[in-house]
């Protein structure tokens, strides 16, 4: 049999040799009609928690795949605690954060309304669906948790203890977010905040600065987009304290 | 009459009080018809050269909007020398890679065509469109330089004496970006450079690494997509080697 890994699968069943599991309705359709796999090809399974297994194709019915899972490929193991706290932007721009962000290693993305947030609807199921997406594409071993939209008022008031946050802000004073990750060290669960496109209002930004978890870090002198924003200090973080010393898993 | 900039523009003309500058065609749309601007607003322009100035829009006829040049504003300063020489993507992610470029900063965008590379046709109008529109809205003081599309052998062929390359690849031994940018200091003028979707050939990854101006850097352990790692290698640079320490001019 071709034991060339064919797709790679996020799945939401236990991962064990021997275990058999119904694949989503999209998936199954994915295999069949745009990859046209058949029955016997070789996929790669991940579910946040086993690992990677290698599966086969063992039917692909119309109302569901199925795929037995035959043995791991890759141990599981603790990714980088970095969430990304964000005012959501606009369809296109927030399917862009959601991947990319995905692919930066994030581990959880938190919607936040901010007194001139203006987008008023978040599609989680959306943000959901484009995360898996590109987990499934990057090699990832989990999915990144998405929250629910939140005022950010009440997200802080809920801060768990010993989560920091690199506030970017772009008015008043901030510390190169260079120089914050070097002087903080491996400093344990972080998160990075970033604004609506109009900026976090006065009020908004000084109510930020008193918290004695918030750090506020400059990323230059260009005004950066919001998305923009959050992924470089995303890649900054995880350069420096993340798991960027790991190298990309070797293709079979 | 109000200072209060309503718009910021690049423009070709040299830039000194009391010039008077006939504007594009489509900088003179945009004010007309998109911000409804009349005569008399004040607007800041720039041309990468001689920093920002205010002017102030004398007329919107059809033909051509003119602006008399009243004040610096800023003072140009030199900008980070780094390049981004990357495989070429399509469209949509092309668009987004370079606006995202523009405001991280980057100095030169260089299309290299790779072995791999699928995409054959780059507009260049377009990216130097994009490009513009970012630096406008992201407060550069110049527009990043755009090169025609070249194969990369011919590239490297021409390489500038003592400009060095961070070479994104995901096979292979690489060191943590991190580490390459704490060791090599301010060390001078640097290029980043992606492949394609595909990835580089061995053959190619082969040839690069013997070069004595190329580093091989690591961006983790996920495989990013092709304008995913050039943002992130983007901003690491910066963040270490650029103008993050900087932050952005205070709105009036």
């Amino acid at each position: 049999m071709d034991d060339k890994i064919a797709a790679r699968l996020f799945v939401t069943g236990g991962l064990a040799a021997g275990a058999r599991l119904t694949l989503a309705r999209g998936h199954g359709h994915y295999l069949a009609h745009v990859l046209r796999l058949a029955p016997g090809a070789a996929v790669a399974l991940f579910n946040g928690c086993d690992g990677e297994w290698r599966g086969r194709i063992e039917s692909l019915a119309k109302g569901g795949a199925a795929v037995a899972v035959e043995k791991q490929l890759r141990e599981q193991r603790p990714d980088p605690d970095i969430w990304l706290v964000f005012a959501p932007v606009k369809r296109g721009p927030l399917d862009f954060l959601v991947q990319k962000a995905t692919e930066l290693g994030v581990s959880a993305l938190v919607p936040a309304i901010t007194r001139r947030t203006i987008v008023e609807r978040v599609r989680r199921e959306r943000m959901e669906a484009n995360a898996i997406e590109a987990a499934e594409q990057c090699e990832r071993l989990t999915v990144p948790e998405i929250r629910d939209a939140a005022p950010l008022s009440r997200i802080l008031d809920d801060w768990p203890e010993g989560r920091r946050i690199l506030l970017c802000a772009e008015t008043g004073a901030a510390e190169p977010i260079h120089d914050v990750l070097r002087r903080t060290g491996h400093a344990g669960p972080c998160a990075i905040l970033t604004g609506p496109e109009g900026g976090f209002e006065q009020t908004e930004l000084d109510g930020l600065r008193k918290l004695p978890f918030v750090t506020t870090v400059g990323l230059g002198p260009r005004i950066l987009r919001a998305d923009t924003a959050a992924l470089a200090a995303l890649a900054c973080w995880q350069s420096a304290h993340g798991d960027w010393r790991m190298r990309p898993p070797r293709p079979d």
